[in-house]
């Protein structure tokens, strides 16, 4: 925490209405600093936090939170909202187990309305809250603030599509930083950087306000009265068809780092006395160089060198091991195509996007068409890859049953940060892949615990099988292997194989690592475990579960939610099989999993080598 | 199968390319006769496909499929479509155990392309299948046939947004009977609405077209090349600026009954060179008046009386019982709010519409907004009740977990058609939403065996629970219960106690009547079985657990998937709990559920009363 003039004295919203609009420019330099020095320790999101510093003190000093309520869409941009709303003194525990966490969090603060993480939301929940506040007969407007890469979702446009009437509560701020143009193929995006084209006549316009406000005494009311008239006529000065097509009146676009130009546009939408979409131009990493140069790497990053701006090299990890292995396929099979919903970084397609580029699909953030689109590629004979974080997936639930699987095309889907993932938000866990998967049929899934077992995995995908694939593998690198564990393509492999067939370890995935090295130390101390690793955990080898039911004892471990998940069905296979042993189950169980680092989930969880250690230890005596 | 005139000489698009314009113009007349005719029996969805056999007729004629790929949205409009391409001779099985299915079907026929059933698909998948052609240099048009209903889901948006650039090979018709229009608050809508009023001004460049067609010889050349230059003007005949700003050309509206009109404007929008919408206006119910009159009643409808259009009234049924509990509650309880994703009709939501329209939202195709758009309108203070069918809710599943779950808010689901739902598709059939909601941390599952109980439970959720809770019914009416069966209130219930605790079946929902009476009539045979009825289905209470873990043999009746259900989370609750006796469980197994009646489905997976009574019967000597 350093010692800002005027930060340190920011307790809530109330203290940035004290400041006049000098002093705020200052504030404004402050959060960007505090902001910059405390990701470059924590890491975070760092370009689009930078983008909205003075779009964020603009609407808490002209809105009235919590009264008026602040949806953030996705909440990555939510750090100065943060520090302006009474977390500046925590925040050097941004991110980290416990501390202030790195999206909107209603448990935090009464001024975060909803939690977020994944996009696309907010005007949906900003016209439910809109809607409750009127026929309660409450006060206050509902602001939700969208960047355009959100607007590439559709549940953004089922909101927008139902939000427009009877709405005078509601305002949509369209952080527009353009980083969906070019990007990915969005007609939106290109119908946006149209509008902004226009800004000169926007300008105009604005001019001849301020020249209003400057006649004394008089000015700022006469601007009001003439303004509530003239607005009311039908896009007089600010026009988008596109939006006002759909229902709105349209503001804007609005240089996003004037905050006067801001303070303004929010005055006018305040009484449009209707819903209105405000246009707001940001640029992504304002004001820190680096992160504007480099928007995408700042995007979300680790620990970077604050002066320098230099963030080291990525290590090894799986999402390079896929880009790896999907290029050495697709050099040689031109049927290969790789879909990406808006994470070509993230999910490592950016050589492949540079390599094929015509086999390579950023759709927007759109999971749901991702799939579809990708059944339609296969269903004409090409064989498309969909990369993507398990807990985006969530989104294409019904296409993955309705477009994929009914219809048995081969889609396959390279499931990125599946597991535990860290510091991110509880959101970007990737818990429920499992659970979401196992019912739906025809659906193989595979869990490589090493990038050759991935590669091996791809293989078989692309060649060995005909029906849609799910490759799911962790956020982060591999777990070292003990060098007497090679890479397998079959569908489990046995470890430490005991004809005593008393207590058999069964996990999958890259805890496997944890597992070995627990049982490989027990049995170095006299123990005689056997452990059992699952290559494809959907379907379960018939084979894996006969030679598991011989045993006294089974422990398994699954980084994933227990009800519904492979441990529970394992369990099930079993107890059909004619099973009489004990059978325990280690799983996240009915709660979400709380930002910390990956090690220290896995021990919240029991799935580190000493939890395993000791679990698997002390079973036999708790028993005697 | 009537002998018509053209109609049965039809055996492929080839035939409807032979016939002209008048001969075309009966056949349609035959398809509407043949079409009530079958569903005046079999019943089906009766108003989208009168209002659609000019648009089909057009479409095979001006298009060549299946080279031509055509995608309908929905698939609730494909009965010309299957007539005219080879199905009329087993058309009288529509929507029967192994017939003709209801929706499009690629196993049935070549010139269905993909598999419908679900809205707002048709784009994304057009859009992959046009490119797929593209890679491969493939020939011919993707037309994907979307309603303007269909236009309300967010999918159908990101597929538009997405798929503007570099489809030449791609025409959108945009079908628009007007349905969505002031049923529900969408934008869109007006938005269309406005764009038919321009129908005078289209009308006029069409005459003028005409003229040219009519000069001998060159008037057809003459046209081709003038349009090929003229249309390349951005909007110069045909003007929507909403699609336009969406880069695409945009041609219509067009009368959709009018054959000549459609075949113009269909061999225009070949001509485009680029991604083209057509914009065709349609009468639901065309040709038939009842259906014209009613065409909500007449969208999905049982049998009916061909010659007077009467239906007959329906009988009780969850529905309605849902209908009265929320009706009663909300008269007393300004909080309670009623959201529907445009079935207000099928989910029982008509009443509350007329009495409480303050608090009745129907948002449209848009299940995901509808989830988060509840959850603003509980986080501030109200009680949302959103009505779906189990297989439209999957369309939530990360809203349901992001949005309400993650947040504890009280959103209540009231999952309609859960389990078999008869004659419907494969698509419609409501077996997922326990394997998809059973991870999700924090929410309730009610499993309502009767009306009675679903009173009851939506009095529990609205006034003793904390959390999101879902009440999943069956599709239809309640099964007759034994008169000592009594509604209950708590987690589980207890039948037939017997103290010698040999066997035990344990089943939840609809079929709980069927377990009852093959347990009774064992019973009055000698047997000594006792029953265990859950209520609660999650969390499975502790109690019922521990009394079911003292039985020998224990029998789990699931009307939904095995993978991830309540039987095998059950399964592993008793092994963790020290059971050692035998599970069995039947269920759903790793496919999809073919359309038939109720009581078919129930028998093909062993869930009728029969079935249940061999098995239990049976089971104690298998294993001697």
């Amino acid at each position: 925490m350093n010692n800002y003039k005027y930060l340190k004295n920011i307790n809530s919203p109330d203290d940035v209405k004290k400041l006049n609009n000098e002093q705020l420019n200052e504030l404004c330099c402050e959060l960007r600093d505090e902001i910059i020095t405390t990701t470059a320790v924590n890491g975070g999101h760092v370009a689009s936090n930078l983008g909205c510093v003075e779009l964020t003190v603009a609407l808490h000093k002209m809105f009235n939170s919590p009264e008026d309520q602040i949806v953030w869409d996705v909440g990555h941009q939510c750090y100065s909202h943060k520090l302006l709303t009474g977390r500046y003194k925590k925040f050097s525990t941004l991110r980290k187990k416990g501390g202030i966490t790195g999206f909107t969090n209603p448990e935090e603060s009464e001024h975060d309305v909803f939690y977020s993480g994944h996009s696309s939301t907010s005007i949906s929940a900003a016209y439910g809250l809109a809607k409750a506040k009127k026929i309660k007969g409450e006060k206050g407007y509902v602001i939700a603030v969208i960047g355009d890469g959100s607007m590439t979702g559709g549940e953004a446009y089922e909101g927008l599509n139902n939000a427009y009437a009877d709405s005078d509560n509601l305002i949509i701020v369209i952080n527009d930083n353009q980083m969906s143009i070019s990007k990915n193929g969005s007609s939106l995006a290109a119908n946006l950087a149209k509008i902004r084209s226009t800004k000169g006549y926007y300008r105009s316009k604005m001019r001849f306000e301020k020249v209003l406000v400057h006649i004394p005494l008089i000015g700022q009311w006469l601007r009001r009265k003439l303004m509530k008239y003239k607005y009311a006529l039908k896009g007089v000065l600010y026009h988008s068809t596109f939006f006002e097509d759909l229902g709105y009146a349209y503001l804007g676009p609005v240089d996003g780092h004037s905050l006067h130009r801001l303070e303004d546009i929010f005055e006018i939408a305040k009484l449009r006395g209707q819903a209105t979409i405000v246009h707001v131009n940001t640029i992504k990493g304002k004001g820190y160089h680096p992160a504007e140069a480099n928007p995408t790497l700042y995007h979300g990053v680790g620990s970077f060198d604050k002066f320098t701006g230099k963030v080291p090299p990525s290590k090894m990890n799986f999402s390079k091991a896929f880009s790896e292995a999907i290029c050495s396929f697709a050099e040689k099979d031109k049927r290969i195509c790789a879909v990406t919903a808006a994470m070509p970084s993230g999910t490592g397609l950016e050589e492949f996007s540079s390599r094929f580029a015509d086999r390579y699909f950023d759709v927007g953030i759109a999971e749901q068409h991702a799939v579809t689109f990708s059944s339609g590629l296969a269903k004409n004979g090409m064989i498309p890859v969909f990369a993507v974080y398990s807990t985006f997936l969530q989104r294409a639930y019904d296409q993955i049953i309705h477009d994929v699987s009914l219809q048995k095309l081969k889609v396959i889907f390279a499931i990125d940060r599946a597991g535990f993932v860290g510091d991110d938000g509880q959101t970007h866990q990737g818990v429920f892949d499992i659970p979401m998967l196992i019912s739906i049929p025809h659906i193989k899934i595979f869990a490589p615990a090493s990038y050759e077992e991935l590669n091996h995995m791809m293989y078989r995908a692309i060649y060995k099988e005909n029906c849609p694939v799910a490759i799911r593998y962790p956020r982060g690198g591999e777990y070292k292997l003990s060098e007497n564990v090679t890479a397998e393509d079959s569908d489990y492999s046995l470890y430490f194989k005991s004809d005593k067939k008393k207590k058999l370890v069964v996990t999958f995935g890259r805890i496997f690592a944890n597992a070995y090295k627990a049982v490989e130390t027990l049995n170095a101390a006299g123990e005689e475990i056997s452990l059992l690793k699952l290559n494809t955990i959907k379907p379960i080898s018939e084979k894996a579960v006969n030679y598991a039911k011989q045993f006294q004892e089974i422990h398994f471990y699954e980084e994933s939610m227990r009800a519904g998940g492979i441990g529970e069905h394992f369990s099930a296979l079993l107890e059909a099989s004619g099973f009489d042993g004990e059978f325990k189950l280690t799983a996240v169980d009915e709660e979400f999993v709380e930002p910390a680092s990956v090690d220290e989930q896995l021990a919240m969880f029991g799935l580190d080598i000493n939890s395993m250690k000791r679990d698997i230890e002390n079973s036999g005596e708790n028993k005697a």
